[in-house]
């Protein structure tokens, strides 16, 4: 029997969370669901964007399905993110970003990348201060043990494509040391793989070019933290934008699925959320944390036929109902 | 009467910069020239990079032209990249990198963006350091200083452009202080030159997919600089790529232009490097630190005209020479 810990969040997460984990059960007969809060309307009531009992909740499934939250646009005291304190105290140490182009959909076919973007460090440690009042410095910590982490995820994720290259991104060229360091440490954990030979490198700024200019030439990134989050953010365009990319936090024995859209507080309460990258997060919890690729394809299929029904209408005329009985009725 | 500092460098640098310089000489009669060196090739014969006799020759013309310097593939002892010398010891804060479709050239119409990349501090400040054999440590400056001379610079250039936005590019949900201080004192300044309507915000994330999607709604971006390295590599995408990406180098009274691409040793010698992104780094000298608006005009239509008359054939039909006849013919 397994678990899941849900968090719809704020805004359209209330409401695209629901139908992957309708999506879920339908996959699952014996999942049990574990309802969780988290968000910016949870520090309203709570005084803390994630209560400990929704860590507990986590620990306790070892798998979750997170929305999205809401952020105060200037910064209010207390106040931190709700997913980056999830990623951080839960020991989520890889972000897993795939990004496919969609029959019907997009203008490109031939894509299918992975990006494996290192989730606990770099410049999102917390460490910033003022030095005077008129500099600010902020740290980017790289170390030797999550830089193996993600390489070793990388090295059992490369085993299971059938087309199989590891670019590794970085910018070593003006940060020799931390850069370095992260590329040299994958480098050694890809080598006692066995997979030297289809391991590449990549500056940051030639990478973001190049998956602009020829995104099919790539299939497994793997980067450090915010460089992860600029390039999937932009490559997510050949899978048809931020409304259609899943991502997946993932720890030791743990991860938390979470579409990676916003709240989108304009159409919250709308009806017309568009749930499908929450359906496909949740379709990465099945292939990779829960290793169940029957059921991961049986929703990928049912997500490529709703797409290829739609062709490339406006995402706008359909409902998220809507898109729930056509999925469901897809499995 | 004007003087120019070149510096071909390495590889094809030393190929293109004689066409910018004699494409410069056209429209400036009475261009005074020197030449000084600097790169991988001066290294090994001089032990340095960037000799002072070069940073001398820069301060005496006050502009330069580079061309491209090759580095090590691993890091050599006493090697630092030439171009970021040139930037920190000539104190070039601000790097101007445009990018404009070209008739017959790019598949997009209507793109004409300028980003304006703060250019001697964030992480490249080269304070990097082994907290530990395991744990890497690179530093993030931000200065109020610095931030306030991009915003000055882009408050100048904003009056001068038709269309009028500004967008500020940072990463502040997750790097309050250090992105906090680079947009608030941006924001002051441009508030002082009575902008405060045109400015608008981005995340650097969100900011990388959008000038995938729908470049056209950008027109002056004013970044940090690796935002500024990764976006600007990203853009020069709808102008015709890296081989049609100018840049300039600029500080208070000294300017120095700089094609984006590299020496690019695999075609070196042949005869067919593209010399377009030096020459249109030459225009960036004439518009913004010289002020001669016509020449730069004519510049840039003599650089329209002929891509107009290459159409979409590939660079590879052409040699440097005849881009160079062809150019000196339109002038
Ligand atoms: C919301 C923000 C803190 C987050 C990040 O920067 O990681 C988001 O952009 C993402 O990619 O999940
Ligand atoms: C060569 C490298 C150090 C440089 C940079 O990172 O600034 C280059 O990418 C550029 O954009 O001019």
């Amino acid at each position: 029997m397994r678990r899941l810990c849900v968090i719809p969040g704020d805004g359209i997460g209330q409401e695209v969370v629901p139908v992957a984990v309708r999506v879920l059960e339908r996959l699952l007969p014996d999942l049990q669901v574990t309802e969780a809060e988290a968000g910016w309307d949870c520090f309203q009531r709570l005084g803390q964007s994630v209560p400990e009992a929704t860590l507990q909740a986590m620990r306790d499934c070892g798998a979750g399905l997170f929305g999205a939250v809401s952020s105060p646009s200037n910064a209010v005291a207390g106040y931190r993110s709700a997913i980056l304190t999830l990623r951080q105290q839960l020991a989520l140490g890889v972000n897993l970003r795939p990004v496919r182009s969609w029959p019907g959909l997009s203008d490109r076919s031939g894509v299918d990348l992975l990006i494996l973007r290192e989730n606990s460090e770099g410049l999102y440690v917390g460490k910033e201060h003022m030095a005077t009042a008129d500099l600010a410095i902020a740290e980017c910590h790289i170390s030797r043990q999550a830089s193996e982490h993600i390489a070793q995820r990388a090295s059992e994720i490369a085993k299971l494509r059938t087309s199989r290259r590891i670019t590794l991104v970085h910018k070593a060229n003006v940060l020799p040391l931390t850069c370095g360091l992260f590329r040299d440490s994958c480098r050694k954990v890809l080598d006692a793989h066995g997979l030297s030979a289809l391991v590449d490198e990549r500056l940051v700024d030639v990478a973001a070019l190049q998956l602009v200019e020829r995104p099919e030439e790539f299939d497994l990134i793997v980067t450090t933290n915010l460089f992860g989050d600029v390039l999937s953010d932009l490559a997510s365009h050949w899978g048809g934008g931020l409304g259609l990319a899943p991502s997946l936090n993932w720890g030791q024995g743990i991860a938390l699925a979470e579409p990676v859209h916003g709240s989108a507080p304009d159409i919250a309460g709308s009806g017309r959320a568009n749930p499908l990258a929450a359906v496909l997060s949740a379709g990465l919890l099945l292939r990779y944390h829960w290793q169940l690729i029957e059921q991961a394809d049986r929703l990928d299929r049912a997500v490529e036929g709703l797409l290829r029904s739609m062709g490339k209408a406006d995402w706008g005329k359909h409902t998220t109902r809507r898109a729930e009985q056509e999925l469901i009725a897809r499995l």
